[in-house]
């Protein structure tokens, strides 16, 4: 059947939608945690599941390096291999594009990299990330594009979108028709003539969905969300529209009103790691010393494997002692917490409450310097 | 009602018994994964409980170091602080006289160390470590011991065991009728006359158990396995025996058919973190490249949520790749290994069929040089 999408619901520019694939339905909004290599980093399939999650995002150029497509494919595919059986999207290597930018050299074909684990070369094509994802056997595949670093010049940016494009056509002809579902990336850095170009574009090849990327690359929060304001509602309205790698919950908040669809960020993952926990009221630094006797979950009323038996003083002393349980706890809760937040954003899309939990949530989390990509 | 024990069959000197105690049933022979710190490495209370575990086994010293007997005293103790609500048997910080020796002060009335963690001086005495696991609400308590290095003279362990004996003595003076279980701990390295002197002191003393202390201190198998056979039989019949720190599967196939009933050891856990997998034909190094295409489960038919969604190469991969959940995932398995080789020998005990279990492991699991303690 491929991909299906319907907006329910909208309150102004923010949509509840239901996006079907061959392995399960999406409700939208909806946040795709991050597990690049196969697994979100210290948990295994079954407490992802248990976070709420219905699609997992991964990441073709590091499977691609590392075990490599083809054992993959032998194996049965990304689900087989991976024991999450429901949807999965890969993004193509473009944010390796720009990540490992002392590792690839560019030209107008591809990209060719020396791989970041042992150095041999890899060579991604617009047609050959096609193809690869195909044969991954994920249920959303994501088009070659170049992220460009941020600042840009405007001579290059443009430069980089008119390959970007192009790539985009080659890939759209190399796709027929799978069951599966190929996105196009809306690049164009913070120059809006050359994003609506991207958009116009794109849009007359006519993707399963539309993806804004080039974002989350170390420019300022206003920049980010710019990007969105210029950009969120020119996307075609009956496709979903994805914001590629953001972000903290007061960047989620504010795309989501602007009519973006899903998120995929290691905000909640990375950041639990290092001890950072987010509730309602804000982050939480468990490591902080006024943790270290405090007999309360991490939040009241979060259903999560961690809130449900651990204090906040036996996480922080997890923490303090180095211990790994303490990396898959806090793991445990920050992916719970935002995906009880996608859901609370689609409640209140459906019942016109949206404003009251944008300004709660801008109040926890605007100004907090922690809670930023990259922190 | 404090621990109840009771021997349900045996075959030959080995015994299928059941403990009783406040907090649950353990049957015995039984496994205690370790959780020094209150967490087995990288797992949750519900995971742990998902292995088959019925016992958990910490640490009274380093709890007492990080984050204090008292903290947790006033979080509810040590089964609400980790969240694990089944048993729980502390050591004493005997084992860390042997094991952090360069950091510790021996004297006549108890130890004190330089913690490992910020050099504060703690303090330990025969009749605190009764009173601080009384603090945390333990199950199953230890006397505090010294466990001597290996290989230690005739000389120093004599020296060594009179003042484990009084220890002992005091300990069981300063413990009375509590509802949970103190079990006296038998020395005496590798001399015949001294472990059977310490067990009829310590018979005379009547303890809720006793343990077989001062073995997996570098000694070789054999040693291990003369003391057990020495002492496990003369051991009080209708009391629980617990061999400590042991060990590999055949060790403790070895030391069930010698009569003892409870364990615990690092190697499942520890092992697992390094890629070093149990199966009933051995040990599998999942690290090796001959597993990166190898579709099948770690074992056929084991029930642990690694066997049910990953394959080999999955494992393989999570491994060379760095990931934390190829720990995790390690972990669960090792463990649930363990415990059902556990389950299986009590059912063998059971059932006439011991003999057929231990030959079957005998041939697994001897002479595999990575398969041992400290390996």
């Amino acid at each position: 059947m491929g991909l299906r999408f319907s907006v329910e619901s909208c309150a102004g520019a923010a949509r509840r939608g239901r996006l079907e694939t061959e392995r399960g339905v999406i409700e939208t909004p909806t946040f795709m945690p991050v597990a690049s290599l196969g697994a979100v980093k210290g948990l295994t399939a079954s407490q992802l599941a248990a976070t709420g999650t219905s699609i997992m995002l991964s990441n073709l150029y590091h499977l691609a390096v590392r075990p490599g497509v083809e054992t993959i494919e032998n194996l049965g595919g990304i689900h087989a291999f991976t024991g999450w059986p429901g949807p999965i999207l890969t993004d193509s290597g473009g944010f390796q594009v720009f990540s490992l930018a002392r590792l690839r050299r560019i030209d107008d074909d591809g990209v060719t990299f020396r791989n970041h684990v042992d150095g041999a070369e890899m060579r991604l094509t617009p047609e050959s990330v096609i193809d690869l994802q195909r044969r991954l056997g994920v249920d959303i595949a994501m088009v070659l594009d170049e992220c460009p670093a941020w600042p840009v010049s405007r001579r290059d940016a443009e430069e980089s979108l008119a390959r970007t494009l192009a790539w985009a056509r080659r890939a759209r002809a190399a796709w027929s028709g799978e069951p599966s579902g190929l996105f196009g990336i809306v690049q164009g850095s913070v120059f809006p003539e050359l994003r609506r170009q991207a958009v116009r574009e794109l849009a007359e090849m006519d993707f399963s969905g539309y993806a804004i990327g080039g974002v989350s690359v170390g420019e300022p929060t206003e920049d980010r969300h710019r990007v969105v304001e210029w950009i969120a509602g020119k996307l075609p309205a009956d496709k979903p529209r994805y914001l590629m790698g953001v972000g903290t919950p007061w960047d989620i908040a504010h795309a989501v009103s602007h009519g973006i669809d899903m998120f995929d960020c290691v905000l909640p993952s990375r950041n639990g790691r290092h001890g950072q926990l987010y509730t309602r009221r804000g982050l939480l630094r468990i490591r902080n010393a006024r943790f270290r006797t405090d007999s309360r979950p991490i939040e009241e009323g979060c259903e999560c494997p961690s809130c449900k038996t651990s204090s906040r003083a036996f996480l922080h002393h997890l923490f303090r002692s180095g211990e790994v349980t303490a990396q898959v706890l806090a793991t445990l809760h920050n992916l719970r917490f935002y995906l009880d937040f996608m859901r609370d954003l689609r409640e209140a899309i459906a019942s016109g409450s949206l404003a009251e939990l944008l300004s709660s949530i801008e109040a926890a989390y605007v100004g907090d310097g922690a809670d930023k990509p990259g922190s």
